[in-house]
């Protein structure tokens, strides 16, 4: 069987809708600067123009070093295109995400106590991803992972394909999955990734003990290294003549198997 | 708690969804006595212009009953805007579903040996039947019912969200949801519905019995008289703050727990 998973590919190249799916974007200097400063971690990305120069800017690629969040060089024209006509963007625009991002610390050190974790692999459908949060919220997981690079941030579409539920989910980005990966097994966190070639049945995992879930993206599933990074590898056996579930549903059906699991070990 | 389930809110109205998300339109007397006359029951609808009359329109009509077909008199403009500027309607037009339907008596007469079917009270979003009839296939259900007012058909949108499923799912219409979960009752299938009140986990229901799952569509649930008329209800436990999950997910919830009982039953 082929490493494909929870297959659908996205509308659009998560590029274009990371770009265009924002709540809001804010421009010129000092706003940046303050958007960056804010404790409540909403920026997704910053662009800077090439050629922009100067102590300030500096300080703005300090501070997105410093809080992880992306920043490219991009053309004078590609700014321009991002504002309304004859705003001066200063050379400088961040991307404001429609919800605030906790830390990726902030779930390691308070994980829960029977911690029950989500991480997501590169899923770059906003309304997968929004439904995927719905999900995590009624099974009450206690913290969502996400990729800083090639996902989809916390996006208006998100919010709204959460149906409320991105208000009440922890939602942190890691500047490297597989390093939150041995962060997880250190605090003795289970990691369970999944692949339609896996051996174990995704209901024959014992989901009382602390354990994330490792789920792949639309297209590709896990990454390489992230599927050989984890604990162990389940999946969802497939009845019919197609071969994956939506990754939303894929999550409803091992994470409520999990809730299913705990609840009659109580 | 409300009498709420799965909450998505469709986008737009199902009316409209219905009438601008067919694979196409079919015009003119004898095309769309030929589509009514067709063994592959794909006709969801005619609509026939006021003040239209004559024998053939009354053989339409006949043809309309007789396939439980349903028909509507419109103003002549609202046919017009339905077809090519200048085309000759002759006063009557057929939508026409991207999948063929089976009927009801297809899925009644051959369930299945282990009977799994599922029953949709009112599913108005065609994303959401989409992806339900996606996880149909993948728990290899032995057949799909949609009642045949009031709710989303075959269209193109649902095609492209079931992602090729929808190619091996049987999905029938049924004129009448309550007849015919009288029908599955005299056959000794279980009639298992789904409401936030009920008193039942959906793990407690002992699922290697012929079963047919009923879920309600996506703002209101199931109607009154389907929940009375089903043997028990069953709910998914909400674990979090926010009390449903999409229609879709809470199929692949519930169904594929009804797969691993029979997995560990065999």
């Amino acid at each position: 069987m082929k490493q494909k998973p929870w297959g659908d590919r996205p509308k659009r190249p998560a590029r274009e809708s990371r770009h265009n799916d924002h709540s809001s974007v804010t421009f010129g200097i000092a706003p940046v600067l303050e958007a960056l400063r804010a404790a409540t971690r909403k920026v997704d990305k910053v662009l800077i123009a090439d050629g922009s120069r100067g102590p300030r800017l500096d300080e703005i690629i300090d501070l997105c070093r410093e809080r992880s969040v992306p920043f490219t060089r991009v053309g004078r024209d590609v700014l321009g295109r991002s504002v309304s006509p004859g705003a001066n963007t200063q050379g400088v625009i961040a991307y404001i995400a429609a919800a605030t991002y906790v830390s990726t610390d902030d779930i390691l050190e308070d994980p829960g106590t029977e911690p029950l974790l989500l991480v997501l692999d590169g899923v770059e459908d906003p309304r997968n991803l929004g439904a995927i949060i719905r999900v995590a919220e009624c099974a009450a997981i206690d913290g969502v992972v996400i990729p800083e690079r090639r996902a989809v941030g916390l996006t208006d579409t998100v919010a709204k394909s959460s149906a409320g539920a991105l208000e009440h989910v922890k939602v942190a980005k890691a500047a490297n999955l597989n390093r939150f990966i041995e962060e997880l097994k250190l605090r003795n966190i289970w990691v369970v990734g999944t692949s339609v070639d896996a051996a174990t049945d995704y209901d024959a995992w014992d989901w009382t003990r602390p354990s994330a879930l490792v789920l792949g993206g639309e297209g590709a599933g896990l990454h390489r290294l992230v599927a050989e990074n984890c604990d162990v590898l389940v999946k969802i056996p497939m009845y019919g003549r197609i071969d994956s579930l939506n990754v939303s549903v894929a999550a409803g059906v091992i994470l409520f198997e999990a809730r299913r699991q705990r609840a009659k070990a109580d």
